[in-house]
């Protein structure tokens, strides 16, 4: 239950539509997720994080893989199933291994458990690391 | 300043010396970061941490360096300096360009503003993310 | 789901229901939302969060509209959901217009960025911020 | 102590320059703050989020001490040290009065609480607040 | 709805069904909680996070009860719903009271209310704190 | 460096200074940290504060130590730096072991790690959790 409507194609002004049909271009598929239903209330914020978002998530120096691993690592610590289940799926859909996904997984847990040991223990951060 | 004091080579029992010896073994060098000193004052904590971070972190299914950026990626989202900082090391060490980092902020930062959009909107998991 | 049974007004104690009237009193409405049917099962519980949210979110300072909006941009950061649809509500109670929301959602956004990137490169405060 | 070193006017790019010149147009300062030196190393990152803060932050539907709350709000809660400072230096320069900060204290102070209850109960949110 | 599906018995291998053996040992009952059956897709991360667990959660310097209650606080803090319900069960199994959950309540509200004030104000540590 | 003045009893109005003068009372000694002090710009807000404070980690349905270990875990997670360090040291002044802070710090790390789990899988609820 969103705290919003979510804006179909119907009710879609020509600004959304537009980014609609972008997002739809850019994927290769018709399908809209909710994120952008819900966003389309406000055209403005729907357009600017659509375009900042195909800008960093677009080819450059890291894997598209990666960059879909670095969201669910992100998206876990702060706890947004939204973003969990999309980010996996689209892991998935970029051929995301389940050995990979368990590596993943395992990573997370280990950062998650050293996070709270090095913050409850309050260790200073050595010289060595300081650029 | 930590609220454990850091246990130096020579206050360290033959236990936490053992691990010692094998966090300079694993990583080829001598020095030993603030985390196992403080982790030090309970050598059974110490020893278990260690054992799991070497499997997690060691060869697997995933690159090294994104291993690495993995755990930064939480470590941010986490707010651990000390993590982001000895992570930030770790990576720089393993080869992360200067390009791969500001592209991983890039990342970092689309994450956060999309989770905080999505849970704002409360925006509900499309039937097509589900498995 | 709660982990705690929902007091309903029959199953309620009398130190119970008078602060469920003094709620319905000070908000001119019988409706009781599900918190303080949950707080319920500790009456000094309720009563203390009760009197203290009432003062809080009384007449002040801030606009009453500005205060809901700050709750949600403190629950859409620690992602309690519960907490999001019912300050949400609220706030649309008090005269939130969308144009306003779209607002606050863009600020929540990019304050989450910039948290984000501000903390990933542990960017030392400047001089003159301080005090 | 940054993970990035902070670019100063002399080190940086005509790009980076570009977006220095407009921070200052925009405050009507010569003052750029670390923050923006630290994202300078990519010049991409500094001018799309420079960018974007400017239109979230500028002449919109709340007024801009409101937009600063907001951001301390989120900040808190994220724990983002340096934003902290940073939004709260603009808050004041803004005119947030000491009696203002003192109630932003107090609702922030009782939405972590009243967040901390709602999820250590996960109490359902009602019909009631479903749009 | 998991993001990976959850391991029955029958489809099991022989390595997850010994760890299913041994939690239902430990426990003297034969209920498998979804989290392992989830874990249960990568049999070295059920090994490893089942192996610690008990260990941690066993015998040791810290009533039963008491570490539980732990585990609620953490998971509140973090927001992760399946962590409350999981370990307020458990609580709830080794004797947890009404007055005694009520009481865990009003120092994790307490206690995030208080981490706010003191993030919010950027609260220096005294000298008398310090080791 | 805080966000607000430190007041000292010299700057502290009558209604600050009664309230010191009952923390002083309660506590059995002169020192005040700076966590009131800072409190103290609001004589409200600090009253409401230690009122609360008072009752809620005053005696009852749990120890003292267990109490201010709950505390610190909710900190930790927080990552609230000043109350890591203040709530350790009353868990010292309370007669906290190393052994029991070596277990609390297992706990945590646990709780993290498979928190980070938990959200990562999004483990459905198991039915026999439900109340």
């Amino acid at each position: 239950m969103a705290t919003l409507p979510l804006i179909s194609d119907q009710q879609a002004s020509a600004e959304v539509l537009a980014v609609f049909d972008d997002i739809r271009a850019v994927r290769g598929r018709d399908f809209i997720n909710n994120f952008w239903r819900a966003l389309a209330n406000d055209p403005a914020l729907l357009s600017a994080t659509w375009e900042r978002l195909k800008e960093v998530m677009g080819p450059g120096e890291l894997d598209p893989l990666v960059k879909e691993m670095l969201y669910i690592a992100v998206s876990v610590t702060n706890g947004c199933e939204y973003c969990i289940h999309s980010h996996t799926a689209a892991a998935n859909a970029k051929g995301m291994t389940l050995a990979q996904h368990a590596e993943l997984m395992s990573v997370i847990g280990m950062a998650m458990q050293t996070n709270g040991l090095a913050t409850a223990m309050q260790v200073p951060v050595d010289e060595a690391f300081k650029v």
